[in-house]
């Protein structure tokens, strides 16, 4: 995974700042998609202790130039974003969902529904049909992803649509610090890994704390 | 707690034995709710080292008796045992749902759809209004529960109609050894954790174990 090159698309918002500084410190070659890229290519610059090269793209150029994308946009901008840029995915791409839909009403917590079933099974059905998918990094809290000296110290789950998909987001998982990757089987699993971050998020309320997350004991 | 009667509907099978056991192991009053009393009475005078009362009795009777009521029966066998026992709960008593509605089509598991939302709010809807509800034990691995001398070591998802549900159901599974309870909000989180269970058959048939389980970390 090291050798490719990682677009992490919304690489400098609540999620995918994180992860890109994670990916990057790791080594990997990470460009930063951004609406802005000049704004953003500032903010990398900024970035500490990365050893991967690391540049700011637009969505367009970020998408055409990976081996592997990360999609860490809101879930509502994504229909807009896969409708623009479907003929940008190289063939054999692995795309990694991220987004999870939901809604605070009444102060309460709860996902969206998504006819599709899960929002990566929304985004497979918006993407051409040579790019492979998988779902990761969806459970992690965002304050302690972007607290990138911080080991995560927790398991994430992976589901995808073909092994392929699977292992390559698992191997891009474990880049970082602290983190395993448990693999959970098919793409139809991604709502299952939805419901866990609204568990989490729900821990983290309920309990005043900001950094819930999971374990898997036994395997 | 301890003074408290639990039933144990269903106490005799897959999930309810191995709860029924832990909790007269921890010295709590169990009535094996049984649609069979007289083997269930077999069975449980076979069980070793219990240290609380232990009895059977008839569905309808154990749920007269309880102060709580764990409901271990199949899903779809709850609609008729509610609407034949509506009118046998004691006022107040607390229900502890720890149905998971599960099918295996085409190799995979996946939840069934049930318009409540969850199971635990199709109860919920089956029951009379002066009694308290929770899901609790939804979780955890069958073949674990029910290795009675083995430390569960993991930790268990609670989420409750009220702060008293919540609370009771706490103080249960908290009875068990090696589990911790963790209270994860109101009644709408019990779909959540189904899917937690999902989750688990998932990583428990790709991985070839049988014990899969889960610890909050950060908490």
């Amino acid at each position: 995974m090291q050798a490719r090159t990682v677009a992490v698309v919304g690489g400098t918002g609540q999620q995918g700042r994180g992860i890109a500084q994670r990916l990057a410190r790791a080594g990997a070659a990470v460009i930063v998609g951004s609406r802005d890229p000049a704004r953003a290519a500032a903010t990398v610059a900024m970035w500490p202790n990365l050893t991967g090269p690391i540049r700011s793209a637009t969505y367009g150029d970020a998408i055409a130039a990976a081996d592997v994308v990360v999609l860490t946009v809101p879930f509502d901008t994504l229909a807009d974003l896969l409708a623009r840029h479907r003929g940008d995915f190289k063939s054999g791409a692995l795309v990694v969902d991220v987004t999870v839909p939901m809604i605070f009403a009444g102060g309460t917590a709860r996902l969206v529904d998504v006819p599709d079933g899960s929002a990566t099974e929304y985004v497979k059905a918006r993407l051409p049909e040579q790019v492979r998918l998988a779902a990761a990094f969806k459970t992690l809290p965002a304050p302690l992803l972007n607290d990138v000296e911080q080991s995560l110290d927790c398991d994430e789950f992976v589901c995808g649509d073909s092994t392929e998909a699977r292992e390559g987001a698992v191997s891009l998982v474990q880049m970082l610090k602290g983190l395993r990757a448990i693999d959970v089987g098919p793409l139809s699993r991604a709502r299952a890994i939805e419901h866990a971050t609204l568990l989490a998020i729900g821990i983290n309320r309920r309990h005043k704390i900001h950094h819930a997350r999971f374990r898997v004991v036994g395997l």
